[in-house]
């Protein structure tokens, strides 16, 4: 089942104390989708420049990611400059150039709007919305955010909400967005905005997944080296919304499973700059890790 | 199997967002007692003041806890008072006041020379290893430990952990020890240093447990209502040492359900100030949150 996601395709230059990576291929969608096509299809929407060089359409296609809806605009592709600190939290922006991204009105080719599967990436909640109006009768909708958005539109999010049915964000982001400090009320308080399933995203301490009857926590699988955690978020979304697409169906036990399968997979895209980890991964290196990641946590 | 712990039992003054608790029961080896003697009786080697009511001694007697090796010394009993903002993280050290703790030089009375199960609670490595000097043949040795004696006096610290089977510590002492920012290296590092299982303590996002050819990772059971998480560490350690001492064997699979155990314990610590609904706690309670907490983790 193909998997519609509307996101951002970016240059992301990445400076970490293990060393730096220059204008290298980044992007909310460009983690999604990197990370959703080792389980399903995915319909790439997003807007690059000029600049974009056709071997990372190439990249794309060979995926099994379509790029009908990769839109190259006259002017540069959003450039985005970030630096982490020796804890990989959250990174020091240092430059951000939004460049095409600034007027990126997201039109959703005629083939893609039967999509069933729809990510709706960290973007302006506004345009969230008017990409899911063009969508007819999607089965299932999934969203991220950002502390952007939390503070400069909380309004028009929270509008978001009521029509999302499954909705990721940063722990920093869930007591953010309710003013809650306890991070199970800030899940339950969510849970009653809209979303029937929220995903509170820990980075190395985990996940909490909240749904009607149901909370479930699974720690983050155990890595010696990370070298670039950008991406990790975008790619756990990509793992979980592509394995719940070639499931076909969503129950708990799909949506736990969902949970393992993006913990691990988001393993591989902080193991290296960019997605030069992430595209090479196969299904049988992931279900590795995952038998490695159920040894751990065994009791 | 008796248990044999040497700390302190101290009065503390604690401050949360939710409120305040003056001068109340604390102290490293009074949390470690009182989830300890849940599995397993316990016999406490502390010191305490001419100020140190008899209603505590009552009540450390009715959880089982032998207190023969509790000294009344002329004298104050070591009083803590410390605050903590919302995140619950490292509290601020508002007071320390030693006194009588200030000259602790524990002698284990004769009848807990042959205990079989030692805990040795955070206080002087100096000391811990003249505590260890005094016992006969220990099936087991674990200790814990702070930042306090990392930095001023390490190679004690380490002189220790040659002796020691079982070592316990928070996520930033494990880093600061090792100068490793990862915690997996950090923890496999302090393996080499002589424990044979190193438990690394992340306070509300789990446990990670190393052992030479094993590790294990948990999430922390989730709490909506933190009243105050003194003694947290000190509870889990007595849960975890308390559940050996009952199996009477260590395992892998024993030693993975001593951390469920811990896990459990420590929550209803939190919930309350002081030790006033640890020290209520039944088995069977413990063992609810325990099945509730299969229910969260499960995949």
């Amino acid at each position: 089942m193909s998997i519609l996601v509307v996101g951002s395709v970016a240059f992301d230059t990445i400076k970490t104390p293990f060393g730096e990576a220059r204008k290298v291929l980044g992007g909310s969608a460009t983690y999604f989708s990197m990370a959703a096509r080792i389980f399903s299809p995915v319909n790439l929407v997003a807007v690059v420049g000029r600049d974009f060089p056709s071997r990372y359409l190439d990249l794309f296609r060979k995926k099994g990611i379509d790029i009908l809806g990769l839109k190259q605009a006259p002017g540069k592709t959003f450039y985005w400059e970030g630096e982490y600190g020796w804890d990989f939290s959250d990174p020091k922006t240092l430059t951000t150039d939004l460049n095409v991204f600034a007027d990126f009105n997201p039109k959703i080719p005629e083939s893609y709007k039967k999509s069933r599967y729809v990510f709706l990436a960290n973007i302006d909640p506004v345009l969230q919305e008017k990409v899911l109006a063009q969508i007819k009768r999607p089965q299932l909708v999934a969203s991220d955010t950002m502390n952007h958005w939390i503070s400069s539109k909380p309004g028009q999010l929270l509008k978001l909400l009521k029509k999302v049915d499954i909705f990721f964000l940063n722990a920093s982001e869930a007591k953010q967005l309710t003013s809650e400090a306890n991070l199970v009320k800030a899940g339950k308080k969510i849970l009653k905005s809209g979303p029937k399933v929220v995903v509170v995203k820990k980075g190395e301490h985990g996940v909490i997944m909240f749904s009607k009857n149901n909370i479930f926590t699974a720690p983050a699988y155990l890595l010696e080296s990370v070298y670039d955690p950008t991406g990790a978020g975008d790619s756990f979304a990509g793992a979980f919304i592509g394995y719940l697409a070639k499931s076909g169906k969503i129950n708990q036990a799909v949506l736990r499973k969902a949970v393992i399968y993006a913990n691990v997979v988001a393993t591989f895209t902080v193991e290296a700059f960019s997605i030069d980890r992430l595209a090479k991964v196969t299904i049988s290196q992931v279900k590795q890790r995952l038998k490695k990641f159920k040894q751990y946590t065994a009791f």
